[in-house]
């Protein structure tokens, strides 16, 4: 796939809305076998995924998580706990199934796909393919990727965001949490030190270095926010690239996605810059403990469903959101409505 | 099962605590292939339930939701949007498998069983017989039931409790959020109108009359709330009685129980004046939107796992939180160690 039949499948994405579709929708919701309103956000949830698929019963049949998996040249600097072998590690962990992410995908009847979208080294066995580059460069010192490499991160998630009827995102990449704050520093124009957090667990010296990586860096390319993909190539991520390409690509497809937590929200930035729209197809699984999730889910204007202290990524907050998205639907088409059932309902 | 025998069972309910066992969970849960704590709360729910079952390597295999339902003379101060009918009606919904919590509990895979615990009229079919009466008695004007019969609702719960790896307790009776809350201001001493909610749905109105029924209720019977027995007879709810026992029997048996939202917390509070040690099996699923339930929860020094605006009882709220009971249990157990999975582990 191309980035110029991404950039045409864009054109083409419109905002779920259908005031008629919307309309008989709500009059379902209300004939259900419940109090108005007591499902809470499950009914707003399976409103939303009706109106995105464009159906009045929303089947989820098939559910796929795929997590896209780089490394980063920017681990050179020192900024995290782990050494990038853990990356190419972990995708095989992911592959084998002893992955928080294998569990809970396992534990759900998720199908869990890993994408090398960057892993340095050879091939994984069991990952597909995608390697864009063996890692980024390192951004402190020059550009992550050049403006094809960032194009084709894009196309290659946004040709992974198909046959399903339900998507989750997820990642790893050892130096992504820098990855990411930089571009959110980049698109919000908050300071680096409100972006940056701990990641995989950095101490006070580490993460005071990572901020000040970041705040080079952006003197280093001052990427413009408005530049899309220029930003991205600058600060850089494979896996954040391929995840923005996924949203674009769900939306394309008008399926809902989940999508993880500060990583996979970089990757919403991305897609802010180049086609909002695509953000109304996405659910926010959860609320990070990493430092500058909130301010980047303000950023999103998201809420999302889950808060249970996890800072984890490869997904494994999407996957649990997932199972929320899909109760929602489920309770919308499957109860019976007052009739059905013999119910009396509420009086006036 | 007599009353006897729940307080001798209560007797030898322990706190899960085991400093040995404690150790060998954090140390395994140290070399899990994810950084440390990055689990967040599902880290602490799967020691929570390692400690409860005395086992290093607890397994879900059997999940269990009982649904107790009982109607309430209350109703007859016309306190509730439904009729008392809605009561039997819903029992026959959650048999035949239309009702929000037979939806989840297909999703999830849970076991669902509806018990009678004092359904007007003849039984249900399908519904497990256990009907203490056909109904409370208005405890506006006279206590909800007899002491015998608070303590048979007590067995009947207790009973229930079995055969399962993880409980969920819910409930269904029209009427009972009005029960809950005359419970939860004769356990706690807050106003009425701090307890008193909504509901299922009543009006401005209603609700003044609600708490004004409860304020007069509370003076008749002035409950002492260091008698649990006495209050919950006074105050009644044959189904509320029930969780408690449930609850109890869910500690007797160390299993972890997931209890609902207002309706079930309050048979939390009977058990907090009982024997407040079993309160230590209890997760607490949700917050729930109906008013008195963030006090009440207050009260009862929990935090619950999810937060989604969902206020339907029947178990709806605990059968979410059972599933990320099992997600914790499973990453736990499941999930490979640094060295199995040749990760290398971060720099010290």
């Amino acid at each position: 796939m191309t980035y110029d039949a991404v950039r045409q499948a864009m054109e083409r994405i419109r905002p779920p809305a259908d005031p008629n579709l919307e309309g008989l929708v709500c009059q379902r919701m209300s004939m259900l076998t419940k109090p108005a309103g007591s499902l809470g956000r499950l009914e707003d949830l399976a409103l939303r995924v009706a109106l995105m698929r464009g159906e009045m019963s929303p089947a989820i049949r098939r559910k796929r998580m795929v997590v896209f998996c780089g490394d980063h040249g920017v681990t050179a600097e020192g900024v995290s706990a782990y050494p990038s072998d853990v990356t190419r590690q972990m995708a095989a962990n992911f592959v084998r199934g002893g992955a928080a992410i294998s569990v809970l995908c396992r534990q759900y009847n998720i199908e869990c796909v890993v994408v090398d979208a960057g892993i340095e080294g050879d091939p994984v066995p069991g990952v597909v393919p995608g390697k864009i580059a063996p890692g980024t460069r390192n951004f402190a010192r020059e550009p992550a990727m050049t403006r094809e490499q960032a194009e084709a991160s894009i196309a290659l998630g946004f040709s992974q965001a198909s046959d399903a009827d339900l998507l989750g995102a997820g990642e790893m990449g050892i130096g992504n949490t820098t990855s990411a704050a930089a571009l959110m520093a980049a698109f919000t124009g908050l300071d680096p030190a409100a972006c940056a957090g701990r990641g995989t667990g950095v101490d006070d010296a580490t993460l005071a270095h990572k901020v000040d990586v970041i705040r080079r860096a952006l003197d280093l390319h001052r990427p413009d926010p408005a530049n899309a993909i220029g930003t991205l190539a600058a600060l850089g991520g494979f896996e954040i690239g391929a995840i923005a390409g996924f949203i674009l690509g769900a939306a394309a497809s008008r399926t809902p996605v989940v999508l993880d937590g500060f990583i996979a929200c970089s990757a919403a930035l991305v897609v802010r810059a180049l086609c909002p729209t695509a953000l109304d197809y996405v659910v926010y699984a959860h609320r990070s403990q990493e430092h500058g999730h909130a301010a980047m889910l303000t950023t999103l204007g998201a809420d999302p469903l889950l808060d249970l202290g996890m800072r984890l990524g490869e997904g494994s907050g999407a996957a649990l959101g997932m199972q929320v998205v899909e109760s929602a639907v489920r309770l919308y088409v499957e109860m019976a409505t007052f009739r059905d059932a013999g119910v009396s309902e509420a009086s006036a």
